[in-house]
């Protein structure tokens, strides 16, 4: 998946429920198409798409789970683990010159699957329900 | 992944570290053959089983890759992201009574894919080369 945005005007995230129909955001179609077919999907609670940072912050939304406060937290624990996980990476290739990345996570939990696929800018994050 | 083994060629590691054939730790049969299964794999550098912990310990391992220094740095790693990922998942979960946790979780980075399979006592890391 790529997310490299076209074009990435300031976009100020306002209220919950919105976003996943607003186009405010200004991305190119083909992420809007993505997005819009992700939801689309019945075993897919929502995602989110936040810019890395620190701390990260929320582009995008789709799902009551990633509403309000629950989603504000299921932020910060995503950018936490993405982190973790990279300089994880980069404390086990030291000074070699053979850096690495994350591409993708993958995490099964008693009750959900998270996908995380991390880019340079952003973190596409979906919860899905294994269940359905 | 399944680690259910079908069949279990024998096989022998031959690197500076014997623990990969060695019984001492006093394993079951079945985990003794998925370990050997799965170090048998062309594309699997290695595994380890960790005890958790703080600092988890390494209970046994394969592979060139979990040898030495670089070992314990993997480990350490390890440890660190399924705490992470854990602690996440309780801060997400809140006291609301519906705790989750991690099952499996599958890391998939520029260079390599990283599988870990959490349990009550123990960790088990395998790291795969997607490209072989």
């Amino acid at each position: 998946m790529s997310l490299s945005a076209q074009s990435a005007p300031s976009h100020t995230f306002t209220s919950q429920s919105n976003a996943s129909t607003s186009h405010s955001v200004g991305m190119s179609p083909e992420l809007e198409q993505t997005l819009s077919l992700l939801s689309s999907h019945r075993s897919v609670l929502g995602y989110m798409l936040l810019s890395r940072g620190h701390p990260v912050s929320i582009i995008r939304h789709s799902g009551v789970v990633f509403e309000g406060e629950k989603g504000k937290k299921y932020a910060g624990v995503i950018g936490k683990i993405v982190e973790t996980v990279q300089s994880g990476l980069d404390e086990i290739s030291g000074n070699e010159n053979d850096s690495d990345d994350v591409k993708f996570m993958r995490i099964r939990t008693k009750r959900h699957e998270i996908m995380i696929s991390p880019d340079g800018r952003y973190l596409l994050a979906v919860l899905h329900d294994p269940s359905t």
